[in-house]
């Protein structure tokens, strides 16, 4: 008890380590400005940098790090981790800009995606062909960018080699997670148990389990520690999944940083479309049918799906599911041999992460 | 004169080189299969294995190859700059994949482009949008893993260090190029300064001139060496690009595996097209600015535009400028303090790559 007393409070840690991954990314960036002096490319690089510095959770360098921690990496210098947890945002920020061009998201993070601001530039209306095309090319660009950024951090050890082949597994991984979602979308193939596969692959494992095992294994951490962060870390990333889907139906424009009808105008395929489709009866259904995906919907018909979404007792569902997961995740933290203070913190992460405000 | 009859003739070394090449990415391809079971992902993994193996000059493996030969790599064991090779090589494809889909190209070595052959599948009709999402994931996971395959030839010494950080520089270069590209297309800015410009950074760097030194580097290449292949790298990319261009409008589509109108019919702001532009009067100008870009332009008027390239003299102006390069980078070549092997495969392929059989 005394001794716990003297540690800096977690989130005094959780807030700096942020502070961490920010200055490393805005560092690396102001170290690889354009290689061409050209007006345009250089508001490119602008408009990545914004997307890169001014925004976003964190999540998976906060998750990597507190991997490192629980595997005992508070005895070693802290450098590689904060550089691995920048080399997750600065991929993950490729993986976004290169979603909503597969989206045609208007919005990410309350601002104009990078394609739609590129197809609307100010001076000169280049169209939304060029911005599509720009920001294929940016995203691939952050993409590479983190892995140039894991490379700084050294292949030394084989604590940095585990770290890169579960690096290299999570990538195939999102990226076959995404491939499932769109496909989902373009065949119309709304089922739960494909839904939850897609929950499984884009996200359990990228946002969650992969971080956190990415960090456990930089600290040298064991293959029973690496399989209890994922019976930790997959049910965690599902319900926080689960949450997601439910906030982009029913949330807060204001906290959630895109229009609550996006999701439903997309025909985003998700467990909760999925289960309201299974449970609907006659005018429900047909009213499913009618305005999900509809890229005309509008807000009454949105309130009209809500309300079916809410009578078929579709959300009080995957609220069980959400309860079920989190449950699952501490039942397996508590089996993780971990210092309490690393344990303390994933608790705390758990809660934020299924109520979505980390 | 004694001492040289021994070596295996050049020929046989380019060919095994390929040979090698290509069962380095067959082996990696074998060794990463899709982490979901489903079926339409492994169709998806299926197009990209057969884009990647069954086809390509592997121009930047053979280059780097030399260039590693250049700087003397042949005292040590071959392994690392045939696996660095094949990782240039899946980069590429990686990139062909998404320069495919902004140019909405149909047809990629003679065959449907990987976005076409999703949006195209016999037993379920997917569609368009689903195609080229398909192809920007693809596309990032051949690019994801060419970075594997480097991180597997190891880090260690400074040679693969140095070679890591050219290949971080030539990433970063191509996208700028590609970007500059899209640009002059979206701003119909057909300038022949600009043109030179997105060849000196899609094409010449990256095809030729980073190639060679990163094999050079691979081999521990000082940095005299390295500027030299510089020198003799990008007159020889520039003049690589150059033909290209003059094959995408007069070419036997058996040869570039492309429909020869496909260029002007995408409106390419080519060089060729630039000096074409510039020196048309009256209704040669009239013909140029009515049909090049036009997306439904037929065989009789892609003829007429042909006859308007040659009258104005632009493309015996474009051959000049390819002479002339040609002579720049052997002048250059002859100044290399380079084995006589080397330099005598590196002429020739100069040779190869400005006609283009390579």
């Amino acid at each position: 008890m005394t001794a716990e007393v003297v540690e800096t409070p977690i989130i005094k840690i959780i807030d700096r380590v942020r502070r961490e991954v920010d200055d490393r990314l805005a560092a690396f960036l102001d170290a690889h400005p354009a290689p061409v002096a050209d007006r345009e490319v250089a508001e490119g690089y602008r408009l990545l940098r914004e997307f890169v510095v001014g925004g976003g959770k964190r999540i998976r360098p906060t998750l990597c790090y507190w991997g490192w921690r629980g595997a005992g990496g508070d005895v070693g210098p802290e450098e590689p981790v904060i550089t691995v947890g920048a080399a997750l945002e600065l991929y993950h920020a490729g993986l976004l800009v290169h979603d909503d061009v597969m989206d045609g998201s208007e919005l990410r993070r309350g601002r104009p995606t990078i394609h739609r601001s590129l197809a609307r530039q100010e001076d000169r209306p280049v169209g939304q062909a060029f911005g599509q095309s720009a920001a294929i090319l940016l995203g691939a660009l952050a993409q590479a960018w983190a892995d140039e950024l894991l490379s700084v951090a050294g292949s030394d050890g084989p604590g940095m080699r585990a770290a890169w082949r579960l690096f290299d597994q999570m990538r195939s991984e999102v990226i076959c997670g995404q491939y499932l979602d769109i496909l989902a979308r373009a065949c119309d193939d709304g089922g739960s148990e494909r839904a939850l596969t897609v929950v499984r692959y884009k996200t359990a494992k990228y946002t969650v389990e992969r971080p956190l095992q990415i960090g456990g294994a930089l600290a040298g951490a064991d293959p029973a520690l690496l399989e209890a962060y994922s019976r930790f870390g997959l049910p965690l990333g599902e319900a926080f999944q689960l949450r997601d889907d439910i906030l982009g139906v029913f949330g807060d424009p204001s906290v959630t940083g895109k229009p609550v009808t996006d999701d439903l105008r997309e025909g985003k395929q998700t467990v909760l479309i999925a289960q309201a489709f299974a449970r609907a009866r006659g005018p429900q259904r047909e009213r499913l049918r009618a305005w999900h995906g509809d890229p005309g919907l509008d807000e009454r018909h949105a309130a009209e799906l809500r309300q079916v979404i809410v009578e078929t007792g579709a959300l009080a569902h995957v609220e069980s599911l959400i309860d079920l997961r989190v449950d699952q995740a501490l039942a397996a933290l508590r089996d993780c041999a971990i210092p309490s203070q690393a344990s303390e913190a994933l608790t705390l992460l758990a809660g934020r992460l299924t109520h979505r405000v980390l």
